[in-house]
């Protein structure tokens, strides 16, 4: 195993992390959410052979997968390809990533007596396969790596849904009908999701993302109530870390000030946001990342181009903004426009350097 | 069929047509999308024996299905029993409506030819079994009407996308590689939209409500040039008609100016954003319609009571606010839960006359 902070100490300088720490730094970092996956011919080629979990779990087909999208786009980080019930998978909690539809859970969590089936992650030995991924990919790693976990909400609504959701019924049922359960629930699954998440620093992943994708079905008086404690749990959790933590999730726009307040150093923002004004939802001294409409790469490059320089214009320059998607890429995506995009972000994105502009206090010390 | 204006004239003096057009009434007018549907035993009944658009079709079955929780709930306002791609299924665009799924369309429209399937609406004999349907409910509703269709972007998702979709990949991908196609498929969708509320409102209903569902999947740069002018065409449309024009869609809190500047009277809120927040966004002027969050319903009535009065708090006695949820009734909701969210409103929500003056409805305070 590499020594992680020497990984890291590696990785200090580059855009991604200076951003991500409000730290002056001269070109515009880029990353796609799901930036390996579908779009490219040579996942799809790996996937011809294997199916989604083989890949999860073959620590040699997981880290080619995260490498893919470096290779190809240029980006400034890389992000652990995985899933985000692949934990409570690891726990024996029988679920089948069916293709086109997504996580389908065996035996759905309604109950008091559900919680038992779910013991502590013993990250080490539970997910040996992810740790195993980590430590290839940060020896050769040109970038930085991004942990992955999904937040508790997401992840509950999948156990209790029993998969994707429009309604987000069931979960909300519970949430409403029975606290206590439901704060048991919400509690064992941010000790799952911080032992992860730690277990992925430990190996030398630079920054997180707690993704929390479904939170948007919540108004905040709800998500202060039932989410937020569980959340903040994780990402106080990893503080002395010192590793940038960021937080996404999609249709949050009424919940970005809440998801800063929750301990993220960078908020994740949604496409439908204008990037803005979602900004100004944003506290003083957190940082943002996004929020390129998804489907605009489906449009000509014309189209694109323009909308590039629209979220950076509303980006303002600002030192903390990393330019992303407002969600994960679409599989129909063509590939050479992600490119073009990367090239337009590095070659157009301004970052204001003058004093007072966009200080802010670092996040942790410095990495080294 | 029924003298319509006679009808107009007979509601115009309830609470819901007031708070539409923002004058001073005694009692928060409250009713619920989606209130006639699967939470109504009544309404299962009916299906056991007939299919959805058996119902939708059949005049005597759609007014009844659309009377039951008036009767059941005491609620304000009825509104038409249909569905938002009935018009095109009238104009034989193939549609099913998938029990537990949504409409799926058999040829889905993908470029500019399929836009030769679509023909202008003619009202009267295409949705002869809506008018009927209209003339019955007007006869005999305690309640006015409210005129039901889907919004042009709403409806093309459906065409474009084949059925229900998460992403809305398809329909934006038109949208931003044959912007002309767009337009044009718009447009055709527009009229036939236009026409057939426009024949809801010559039979008697006495408001409309244009329901953008999907548009919260934009943002506003794309809504404001791709959605807005056609939504605008038919709410521009319906001016000369005198009816309160009613405009919703899910998810749309970054939407909802641009939603009232396209030309509504009263604008629907989606329960993410806090009621207060979504008014501020609401030009003067234009009223407000919401949002209790659907799922409290499915929890205990000490939590449903709690969130009533937390909405009634936020739209601080507004003369333009209707009582409404932030979306349909979850098929799970028990009845008797909404029967008390109606008696609730009715008995604690207050309307300010003037200025500062709040007059309390009386104890038990009558729906129509």
């Amino acid at each position: 195993m590499t020594d992680p902070d020497a990984v890291r100490a590696r990785h200090a300088d580059g855009p991604f992390l200076r951003a991500c720490r409000g730290l002056p730094h001269n070109t515009v970092p880029v990353w796609f959410m799901r930036q390996a996956g579908r779009a490219l011919a040579e996942y799809r080629a790996i996937r011809d052979d294997h199916t989604f979990e083989e890949v999860v779990q073959t620590p040699e087909l997981a880290a080619e997968v995260t490498l893919q999208p470096v290779r190809r786009y240029g980006v400034d980080a890389s992000i652990l390809f995985s899933d985000i019930v692949t934990p409570v998978q690891a726990l024996g909690i029988g679920v089948t990533i069916k293709p086109g539809v997504g996580p389908v859970i065996e035996q759905p969590f309604r109950t008091a007596e559900d919680l038992d089936r779910l013991r502590p992650l013993e990250a080490e030995s539970d997910l040996s396969f992810v740790m195993q991924t980590v430590d290839l990919l940060v020896q050769e790693l040109p970038v930085p790596l991004i942990g992955f976990a999904g937040a508790p909400f997401t992840l509950a609504s999948y156990l209790v849904e029993g998969g994707p959701s429009k309604s987000y019924a069931r979960t909300k049922a519970m949430m409403f009908s029975d606290e206590l359960t439901w704060h048991r629930l919400m509690d064992k699954l941010a000790g799952i999701t911080l032992a992860s998440l730690r277990a992925q620093v430990a190996h030398g992943a630079s920054a997180v993302q707690l993704f929390d994708s479904w939170a948007g079905a919540l108004n905040p008086v709800d998500y202060q109530r039932y989410v937020l404690p569980h959340s903040e749990r994780i990402l106080d959790g990893l503080s002395d870390l010192e590793v940038p933590r960021i937080h996404f999730g999609v249709a949050t726009g009424e919940l970005l000030t809440l998801m800063a307040q929750a301990g993220a150093d960078v908020v994740g923002v949604d496409w439908r946001v204008p990037l803005d004004e979602g900004r100004r939802r944003i506290p003083d001294g957190v940082g943002f990342q996004g929020n390129l409409e998804p489907a605009v790469c489906l449009g000509p490059w014309e189209v694109v181009e323009e909308r590039v320089r629209d979220v950076l214009d509303r980006a303002d320059g600002a030192v903390d903004h990393i330019f992303n998607l407002g969600h994960g890429v679409l599989p129909a995506t063509d590939p050479a426009i992600l490119e073009q995009v990367v090239d337009l972000v590095h070659r157009e994105g301004t970052v204001r350097t003058s004093e007072g502009d966009t200080s802010r206090a670092p996040v942790g010390g410095d990495a080294s």
